[in-house]
């Protein structure tokens, strides 16, 4: 298997294994890739932050990792997970909790100021 | 709603909403992502070929548009489609039909041979 890294970035869907919810979409690179599977916690690369993270370092809201799929082309990955709290920095469990129109489908799960100290992840 | 396409393109995480499969990961512009919402059909834009396309143009491997969801920082999408036939083009369900170890999880449901005349959808 050759993961096809673009700019150093391969995307990387996130999908609950429980309910089946796709929780997120983030990016990792070759690094966060490998500290996943030696861990089994996700890791993930911020193109914002640029640097490596590992989900819920600060929230405590870590993805346990029970398997990880590659697509046909290999430029794509996908992370089955079990979430600890919620996904989305928002206080949703997943980050797609609107449709295209605006529409809210999901509630909060937590209160996220009471979460996170400082905000960004 | 103000998608934030990045070098005119959006990641698009498309789930199947009978199984909850995740089949592929695409991307769209905003001409496709205006196509999909009218026409019902998932459209991408394709980086290799650069150009707008219709999922199952060639293959008759359409995806059915039952909802559109949209991430909290609105720079990744979901289409929760019905799909005909099959999504990736190696004639497996989903293009995540293995691990990152390299063991196929899923089976074939149909023979590319004999729905592609020319490879490349």
């Amino acid at each position: 298997m050759e993961i096809q890294f673009k700019d150093g970035l391969v995307p990387v869907i996130v999908q609950e294994r429980r309910n089946r919810d796709v929780l997120m979409l983030a990016y990792a690179n070759a690094e966060a890739l490998e500290l996943t599977r030696t861990t089994g916690y996700a890791h993930y690369y911020s193109r914002s932050r640029q640097k490596l993270w590992k989900k819920g370092e600060e929230s405590g809201h870590v993805q346990r990792i029970c398997r990880i799929l590659v697509d046909c082309d290999e430029d794509a990955i996908l992370y089955e997970v079990e979430q600890t709290g919620a996904a989305c920095h928002t206080g949703h469990a997943s980050c797609f909790y609107r449709t295209v129109e605006g529409e809210e489908i999901a509630g909060l799960v937590f209160d996220p100021e009471k979460v996170y100290a400082n905000k960004g992840e």
